[in-house]
């Protein structure tokens, strides 16, 4: 396949190529990093908002009204719906098919779900590349959304500019124990369901938890009652969402992030290459012989160093 | 400080030696490397269990009837109980102090409490250079107890022998989108809290799950119904712990678990070795000067292979 012409194509916002630029991150395709290369100089204008909560929080819900916002306001709108849960129970997002249909006909929204293939530190990596290739693709706002609120999940928020986290009246004790990252990462958060009994007092733990986080920072996040269900309290979200926003521009967060974002893109890169590039068959044969010989008498740690001792970098 | 001499101490069964080699680890002091290096031929004899589970589930009082029942057999134990919840709202796991009161008079348990301070992935780590310290200085049972579901828990799962998964009835929703990566690691599973309605339901859907399970493995797990709290059941769970550790002899699989970790600890020690050699000052310097000059034009997948191209591995 020629994957400078399919770079191409999604630059031009042809939406076919898009999903088989999509296929190729998924599939860990070598093509896919050409094709990110080269459309790298067109992106980091999208606006990428992560959307994260327990499940039932209403997270595809909150996510189809913000559709609807945007749309109205005729911006294009990728969605990025990333299910960490081990492919063994299938990697379907609830609401995902009903939201599909809803809004095949309007060529201004594409989704596409994620699910685990490989490892989940893959995953991570692949929605981010996803997110360029829709923000090289024309779309002007993407959302990350996910399923569950465990560590993947909040890695995979780092891609986001602003991070709303949802919360239910009824989570009970099992959000308790997970809600210190997300309490840390939200920029917002929003208790759905307010019609139930206990939002309230939800919206009053939250706001009690946000006030005890040790650092302070210049951005004050507000919890927001909502039912979004009934499309009750959205434009406030909506409203804070750009505040944030606008905060970031403001204070140079904005490119603070991007560049952050850049430096541990290349990171990553590198580890993966060194790795890939110490591990030829002359080391992995080296340590199978060490496990093989060894009787369990030498440590990891010096046949490590054996191993590393004869490939230093040329400096 | 003579590390040599601590590890000395260490595996003449000094628990206050262990005590400050733990910390070492916690604190990635250099000289931990050291201990664990010298001690490492000392260590694999220990049984390993690990105990994960939604927090609720009885965790604590599943491992507490565990100490009880190996105190009986005159067999020493050590617990690692630990909160990958960030420090933020710190690590404190519940029920910990009580079983240190409990246990505090018995030289025969030794508990070690380890939180989140720096990386998740060092969590990992040090729960399993942890565990190596135990192990050769002596305690013949070591237990790891989590806090939460995510996928850190299920790493930390690896280090152990045979892992237990504890659900309770009334769970809900929340449990069903984290129990996918659970039901692939347990070897056995218990309901805890038998006496609440909707057990039998619980147990009928976990065994339902594993029925589903696309790997047939050679060990069938099982599911139990217990009241930890009154100590009924646990019987059982303790018998079927011994049969899967019987079942991992007899197939090979304990050798090759345990020649798993070893491999993982090496390319681990590699990986980070690697980095941290790369990323001098000079290699440093260059991606500031990058980002600063690029203006956003040169790919990151540029730069990661400018920085690699003059650093190739002596083969």
């Amino acid at each position: 396949m020629d994957f400078k012409s399919l770079a191409v194509q999604v630059l031009e916002q042809n939406r076919r190529a898009l999903a088989r630029a999509l296929t190729l991150i998924e599939n860990e395709d070598d093509g896919a990093i050409e094709i990110l290369d080269y459309l790298f100089p067109n992106t980091g204008l999208a606006l990428r908002i992560g959307i994260t909560g327990p499940p039932g929080a209403g997270k595809s819900t909150l996510t189809n009204q913000l559709i609807r916002f945007f749309r109205q306001r005729n911006q294009t709108v990728g969605i990025i719906a990333i299910d960490p849960t081990s492919p063994f129970t299938g990697g379907a997002i609830l609401g995902d098919r009903v939201r599909m249909n809803e809004n095949a006909l309007d060529p201004g929204v594409f989704i596409r779900s994620m699910a685990t293939r490989g490892s989940l530190g893959g995953l991570v990596r692949q929605a981010q590349e996803a997110a360029d290739l829709m923000d090289a693709g024309g779309l002007q706002v993407i959302i990350f959304e996910t399923v569950g609120v465990g560590q993947i999940e909040i890695d995979i928020m780092e891609a986001a500019d602003t991070i709303v986290v949802l919360a239910v009246p009824d989570a009970g004790d099992m959000i308790q124990s997970m809600k210190a990252g997300l309490m840390e990462i939200g920029d917002l958060f929003v208790v759905n369901k307010a019609d139930l009994d206990g939002s309230g007092r939800m919206k009053a733990d939250l706001e009690y938890a946000l006030h005890l986080r040790e650092s302070k920072p210049a951005w004050a996040p507000q919890v927001f009652l909502c039912e979004s269900r009934k499309g009750i309290g959205i434009d406030r979200v909506v409203e804070n969402i750009f505040m944030h926003i606008e905060h970031l521009q403001q204070t140079g967060e904005w490119l603070r992030k991007r560049e952050r974002r850049f430096r541990q893109r290349v990171r990553k890169l590198v580890e993966t290459k060194l790795n890939r590039e110490f591990w030829n068959n002359g080391r992995k044969e080296l340590l199978d012989r060490h496990l093989q010989n060894s009787g369990g008498h030498i440590s990891p740690y010096q046949i490590a160093d054996q191993l590393l001792s004869d490939s230093r970098f040329n400096d």
